[in-house]
């Protein structure tokens, strides 16, 4: 069958269950009752201290076929995943699931425990470096699943995502298990996306390097909730804690794309105060967010929040009072890290409340405006920013489609050739983000408006903003770099990419080799 | 049947489902899931901002049978719960159950809705004034139910009291429905007896009189689980926050129970670096936290944290040092109402984690020590702080039983006499809590160590304290007052006292009037 966008989805697909097509990107409504866990006491005297990961292991006891659930909140410098999963080889222990935020190169020895069998599902929402690569050549006999930033607190918050045991890599925690990220030697800011998990895995273990008096506070997953503190040398490594992009582009093309894009964002009328913001890390965003910055300089107003992933820049347009307040459930660089542990202005929020769509309403719904990235976006609109332009995973939605559903403005910023290869494709090789839900294109050469947008692109227009039709800009690059080959891939399905609604948007298949 | 403590409890209480006797304060085992509440979605562009209390009964809809909750931190300025009820009887709403955290004289209004069957079942932890008066008096077809604030919380977030809808009075709130109570003009601190309600409720209402800019910060309550938001003009009177006694109390008797009750303390071993204690906000508990705060001093020691309602002693003790960390549940005067909102080391914390004791662990579990008060001691260290001498209810567990579950020494400072009648008896009228919590009577006559600790009984001797068996106590306070007589209660139950872990520990009868 093939879903809205047109994507072929097949009725069956190994290691998936339920499956549903993307139908639009509010048609799903939920009809669940909260994922419900077993409830637990702890008498007065009883101590969560267990010496060694290997004695929680026996304690819980883990067993094969358990779903384990890791954040992702130190990207590169994670240690604590692979400390985990050793144990798991050593103990025996077959058949697990990884469910965790996102994949870095750091996690290289996830694959040797794939092929001894102790690993064989994965759940995630964004991967790089040697497990993607493994993932797009079939290394998992299972369908890999692929979720949003907020899809994955949707699954795990609704039940599609049952947890066994949480490992929460914690930078602080006291003893009974209250944990923050702003304290210690690994200190990493927002504790954001390992919320969910806190909030409804069967067991909670705190592995820490950093052990507090009690009460620890500031306190960003209660000691309710954490059945186990471990004390192990280290977590992991502050360096690998700043992501690899976290500055202003001096690309002048770059900055090209962000004055028009912040152009656009005039023209829409969002310029106000008031304003709200999303931005990604990536070089022309946070250009964007410095040329919106400039014009609300101007005009004299200050912007309500900024959410996403933050960094330093974000840092200095609150501490400048450009900005109010801070949303954050990932810090970027150790200028995030800092202010959210020190500037009350500064909030810590979990990956439910930033983006979850089934709940009360989530942060991403009071966004006037995303600017966010691409590797491919078709004459549709939908976007790619799971797979690159040989067939293989390197990236994947995190936060990507769940902004853009939320937004009142999304914009893509890319320049209209990525190396040597068109942005603007016929049809992207894997759509992660629908294009209904994306309002611009911004590129050097031009803007492109989606035609769901009539009011947009008169007033885009009547900006003087070089507005062009997506066709003709798909056609200008390939003027520029010839129509690209497509990519040949095989049947075989290695990843589900499920839209954030507990939909599947796209699947992944197999790279040939 | 009879329950542990000996108290006798019927196989069937109207109003009542699951009768399970008392068995022991960590007898039983929880063996159910989490509460589940029915999963939402909200579209970007909706609104939770809701013109009038009344509209908000039709959308969601209120109906005949509901169970609505609201919280108590206004204490005797509540004006929600009033509003709130008025709407229900105006719109012809019958037979709803009231669960609110505590009740007071304010409340009064209530009575009416009852006679007229609008209210027909009440949920509560405390209560006081005409309402208590009248529930003593059989006002009710069904029996109440008066819970431990951790029961409370257990309770919701068990799946036993089922919330259909939680009207939280919000002192400040923004247009998604975050939440705090540290702004506003009627700020009343902490919202911890609202947070299980918001948590777990199916519906969510945000009731304010001070609207704040998106996103409000700090937030108590998220956007996540606020379905609506009303502003009224004012949801309490702030000079009804103030509870009655927050002072050291300066009657010479009070002084020489509380110097005893710090002397036990000190005997104990617990003045060191790290105790961590509860104290009530009656005179003779804070007074005696006075003492042990000179103690401290002597040693040069700090305390780890003070938990329970919050007066502004707690906050003089904080601010000077003696203090390292405030768990704050509720505050009982207007210095913790300011001090939550402005020091990062007085922590804001819900009734959950604040005593549930069906969960990983709460905070009670890690107390050290608590010194509370008590209507009436038995000479099995059993306690009465629910019914007064004439057998109407004059009050109810609240924190009581929990914290004396939890902490490692459990003190009652009390006179020998209250008022005209001995505070020791040979049964308590009402049990409250269970006597193995229980481990020192405090009074200026002298000390009773309960048996079940005669490690405690030798360190006390050692110390040169005033020891004394409770049965002569109880025989001194005859002598001087005589011996009282019993009180006649009718057969009909009113009220079912429940323990903190779901059993019934008394019941109360019907007043003879």
């Amino acid at each position: 069958m093939r879903n809205s966008i047109g994507r072929e989805i097949p009725d069956f697909i190994e290691g998936y269950t339920n499956v549903r097509p993307f139908s639009g990107a509010f048609a799903m409504k939920p009809d669940m009752l909260r994922q419900a866990t077993a409830v637990k006491m702890r008498r007065p005297s009883d101590s969560k201290l267990v010496e060694s990961v290997e004695q929680v292991f026996r304690l819980i006891p883990v067993r094969d076929g358990m779903t384990l659930s890791f954040h992702h909140h130190f990207r590169n410098g994670d240690g604590v995943v692979n400390l985990v999963l050793a144990t798991a080889a050593r103990l025996g222990i077959k058949d697990l699931t990884v469910a965790i935020s996102s994949v870095f190169p750091v996690h290289a020895p996830l694959l040797e425990h794939v092929r001894r069998g102790v690993v064989t599902g994965l759940d995630t929402n964004y991967m790089s470096g040697p497990v993607a690569d493994a993932v797009s050549q079939g290394v998992f006999s299972r369908s890999v699943i692929m979720r949003t930033h907020g899809g994955r607190a949707r699954a795990i918050e609704c039940g599609q995502l049952k947890i066994d045991v949480a490992f929460i890599a914690a930078p602080a925690a006291d003893d009974y298990g209250n944990i923050n990220g702003v304290m210690g030697p690994a200190a990493c800011g927002s504790l954001g996306y390992a919320m969910p998990d806190a909030e409804y895995a069967d067991y909670v273990v705190a592995v820490t390097d950093y052990l507090c008096d009690y009460p620890l506070s500031p306190v960003s997953i209660p000691q309710t909730r954490v059945d186990y503190v471990v004390k192990v040398d280290a977590i992991g490594d502050p360096k690998g804690i700043v992501s690899g992009s976290t500055k202003v582009t001096k690309d002048p093309v770059g900055l090209k794309i962000a004055r028009t894009a912040a152009g656009v964002i005039k023209a829409a009328g969002l310029i106000k105060d008031g304003i709200s913001f999303q931005t990604g890390a990536g070089g022309a965003s946070l250009a964007t967010a410095h040329y919106i910055g400039n014009m609300m300089e101007q005009d004299g107003v200050t912007a309500s929040f900024a959410m996403g992933g933050i960094t330093s820049y974000m840092v200095n347009m609150l501490e400048s009072g450009l900005l109010r307040k801070i949303m954050d459930v990932q810090g970027f660089d150790l200028e995030a890290v800092r202010s959210v542990g020190a500037n009350p202005n500064h909030i810590e929020v979990s990956a439910g409340v930033y983006a979850n769509p089934f709940n009360s309403g989530c942060i991403v719904n009071k966004l006037d405006t995303v600017f966010l990235g691409a590797t491919e976006i078709d004459t549709d609109f939908n976007v790619n920013v799971t797979t690159g332009s040989n067939g293989l995973i390197m990236g994947g939605s995190g936060g990507h489609s769940d902004a853009a559903a939320g937004a009142k403005l999304t914009l893509i910023v890319a320049n209209l050739l990525r190396g040597r290869l068109p942005i603007v494709v016929d049809k992207v090789l894997t759509a992660t983000t629908p294009g209904e839900t994306v309002d611009v294109l911004v590129t050097e050469r031009g803007i492109a408006v989606n035609p769901l947008r009539p009011d947009l692109l008169e007033k885009v227009k009547a900006a003087g903003l070089p507005v062009k039709d997506i066709v003709q800009l798909k056609q200008e690059a390939e003027q520029i770099a010839g129509v690209p080959k497509s990519v040949k891939m095989g049947d075989r399905i290695v990843a589900v990419v499920e839209y954030r609604d507990d939909t599947i948007i796209d699947v992944v298949r197999q790279v040939m080799s």
